[in-house]
């Protein structure tokens, strides 16, 4: 119940700091985002192993770190999380100003693209630092994970809006940045990133499949 | 004595960034608020535990982690120091330019959320990467507290001020960025935020209800 | 052939941001640069040293971790990711704003030089904290390796462009951000940098000669 | 002989970076600069400990830890590191933009109080976080004091221009960034900050007294 708590926290701050940001029309918002998950990753990992988007918690699924059951609770805290997030963003930017994000043809391809190469990079440096043997107690993993988001939100942002997570898609789209008609578009390609990724690290990492911790178990970050 | 050096050190070069990048307006001026608070946990948090801030104490103190007497010792040195950091800013920044911050009606609610909300997120954040029995020696304290109120300060800067801290807002004020007929709402919300944060904390690590550390003792990071 | 998945991978990203970021002018592209080679360098050095750069093989090989039949492959994985990379920017970022940089005359004696003295720094950088005795199992590596290009990027970008790395050269000629008639320029003072940076590292610590790990050995981070 | 040629590496490259940045007016100078510090304290930190300013090697040997005549060693190093990084510097970046700081009557006193406060916390901050005693192995060091000068360099660079060590004020000056008939200011204020700070640490540390290294003997950081 604890692990689902720290999700709920994390992905909340994650997506009400996405809406504010992007909201307001901060210059910076990617900086604010990727730190935000950042600190985030280092406040909970400890406890919920900090995944905060659904893409991640499918690659950890995929690479043998979370059971079953438990991976769609941490979907269901993350999806909450992010609708109550959006309706506080929502309120408490006022005046927002709204550029809403509905790309099609060579657009919808290209973010498509972008969607699909991000979150794989994301969950491939979830998998790579976090849950590898090679370097079990290092003091990088949450710098890692929150700066491949600000990277990308700084590179592709424009031509995606740069969700790399389901929660934050759903959450963007209540807040009208996204259009609910392509809302498929984000949600697709996460999950194809996410699951592409730890597919990926089962095969370059042939020797580091560890079984899934015990039920109940607290693993320290996964 | 010397922790409540430390301490008014901290506060100092925090309040003081404060007033010299927002009187100056710097537009990265919660990058350098960020790096400030990051940089000084970094060089305290051996001594003192790194505080600088009224909201954390009080969340530490919940937690179990600071004696009653010595966090009212902190209080007056974070209050100290802001008083002067501020006239010191003050001083050095001329010509300044001063935008005061003074909510009402609905930005008076909104600005109590995100103070609350980002006040709770920080001191979270504190407890869980500077008191848990998790990862003792880690590196990364200091990165995700900074980096904390920077993400808040990017996110909400233009909703609240981003104080998120009793004793940044006393120095705002001395400074003319905050009204001083709303004070009451950075310093209740602030208090709440890392009161809340305190509580949660005790409820989501039950395992991890350390006595307070003896009289005299100087705790490494608490 | 994981090792050289994973430069595939590296270099990939981050020829791709590379190209994101500048054909989309985003004010912050040195940022996105050095984070996503930072998370890159995190993720993938415990597999293959993390390079992405050929200039960075050709230092390590000076400095003897690496094999020579190992450190093409390296080479052909990087140029090949980075060819890979510069189409699929080109593809997606539309419409593109390219000011094809060709210097000549002073300028590009200035050009050369930065590039020589910028790509020195961070094969120096790469050498000391990732293969020196010294410090091991530091969690520094990634953000000092990253943020030497973010600095470079941010003094130097306009002079040279900032590669720095003979596969950003060869993307960017291909995505037109860089004259092909110059290109010489970035291959012969980037690995004119690497090549000096390595010698520099054995001249400065000659009590830190390791041979090179044996054949099929994967070291962690060199 | 090699701790010297590592600190004329180290500040040659800040040197080196603060002109090119700053003469080439990059509005994300501050964090160019405090990059660049950072990378070459994490580079060189293991051989020289990585001071690159004179306020620094005066700190550090207040605090006690380097002999007089090696400190005399480093003060050249860096100050010929210096001369020499300035005139690439104003080679390579044509054309070059000057607005030259001369500060007088209260800007003057303005620019000397935040030069000794900013040199101060600088210097603090490196005793602290890579002298102490409480956290030899720590990764954080480079960050916390590459962090600090960004910090400070965003708060008052348009008051005193950020400089917070001699040989930056010295590169300066031959850039004409600085008056030459002001670099007393800098010169004092920041060889007082650094004294102020290794006195600080002495009495706030005073169970970490630690004999100066022998000579011949690389100490790892100080």
């Amino acid at each position: 119940m604890r692990r689902y708590a720290v999700e709920f926290i994390g992905t909340f701050f994650l997506v009400f700091t996405v809406g504010c940001a992007v909201l307001g029309r901060s210059p910076l918002a990617p900086l604010a985002i990727g730190a935000v998950l950042m600190v985030m990753v280092y406040a909970g990992g400890h406890i919920s192993g900090g995944h905060y988007n659904p893409a991640v918690t499918l690659g950890v699924w995929i690479r043998g770190r979370i059971e079953t059951v438990e991976a769609a609770g941490y979907w269901v805290a993350q999806l909450a999380a992010a609708v109550v997030a959006a309706f506080v963003a929502d309120y408490v930017v006022n005046p927002r100003v709204v550029v809403q994000l509905a790309p099609s043809g060579r657009n919808l391809v290209a973010a498509l693209i972008v969607e699909v190469l991000f979150t794989f990079a994301l969950v491939y440096v979830v998998l790579n630092v976090a849950t590898s043997k090679d370097h079990p107690d290092n003091s990088f993993y949450g710098l890692a994970i929150g700066f491949t988001v600000a990277a990308g939100a700084f590179a592709v942002g424009t031509i995606s809006g740069a969700a790399f997570n389901p929660a934050v898609a759903l959450g963007a789209s209540i807040m009208e940045l996204f259009a609910w008609s392509k809302i498929w578009l984000w949600l697709v390609a996460d999950l194809a990133g996410g699951a592409a990724a730890g597919a990926a690290f089962l095969a370059l990492n042939t020797d580091d499949r560890a079984a899934p911790a015990p039920a109940g178990h607290a693993p320290a970050r996964n």
